[in-house]
């Protein structure tokens, strides 16, 4: 179902924090800002959400216009997920925050993984 | 009370997620990202907020290290909120929320206010 928005926002802020609600949109855009994913590679950088979860997510970003679905040119019947072009321009959003959370994990006592340097490393599987 | 996060995060943007997570923490960040404000002026601002959840919202931001209090030079007993070092350090991503809500309301069907440009106008009630 399309999420609704208010009509008026205090704030340019505000409303885009309402795009992005929730804890694993962001996460998800983070990724596919690295590059375009098929599910099944979304699934294992997402290990801890269930099937729904991540389905509902992905059908979230897409009707919000920030990530569209497309057909591999290689692989028949393959289909990927990519960023729009309304989700790429939270580009600098999205490594602002991966940077910042790796830059200060220490300092809170967390451990945070690096699944977009293993992302890199695998560069032969790109779509 | 403090937060509790977790130990281990999948990546470094859901730990950056976390320590946002909720629906006012980012705005108000954003707005002492302009400059530092006594609670009577994020009150002005966020006027759709009961006192205490700004109360509330606050003592989270104050308690991530993300917001210092710091006493007014000039005016006694005047406190007001400032970004810490680590707060400023989510610059880009604050600025970036708030340029990327601008620019796609519209898209959206959607209306933001201005209280930022209102803020540089009120200039002379800076600290």
């Amino acid at each position: 179902m399309q999420k609704k928005y208010r009509r008026n926002y205090g704030c340019p802020t505000e409303f885009a924090v309402d795009v992005l609600s929730g804890k694993w949109k962001t996460v998800i855009l983070a990724y596919l800002h690295v590059r375009p994913m098929r599910y099944s590679e979304l699934r294992t950088l997402l290990p801890t959400l269930s099937d729904k979860v991540l389905t509902d997510r992905l059908r979230d970003v897409v009707s919000a216009g920030l990530v569209v679905r497309r057909k591999s040119t290689t692989a028949a019947r393959a289909e990927f997920y990519a960023l729009s072009e309304r989700g790429e321009s939270l580009g600098t959003v999205l490594s602002g925050l991966y940077a910042w959370g790796n830059r200060h994990a220490k300092t809170f006592g967390v451990h945070v993984g690096a699944p977009l340097q293993r992302l890199r490393e695998n560069a032969k599987t790109r779509i």
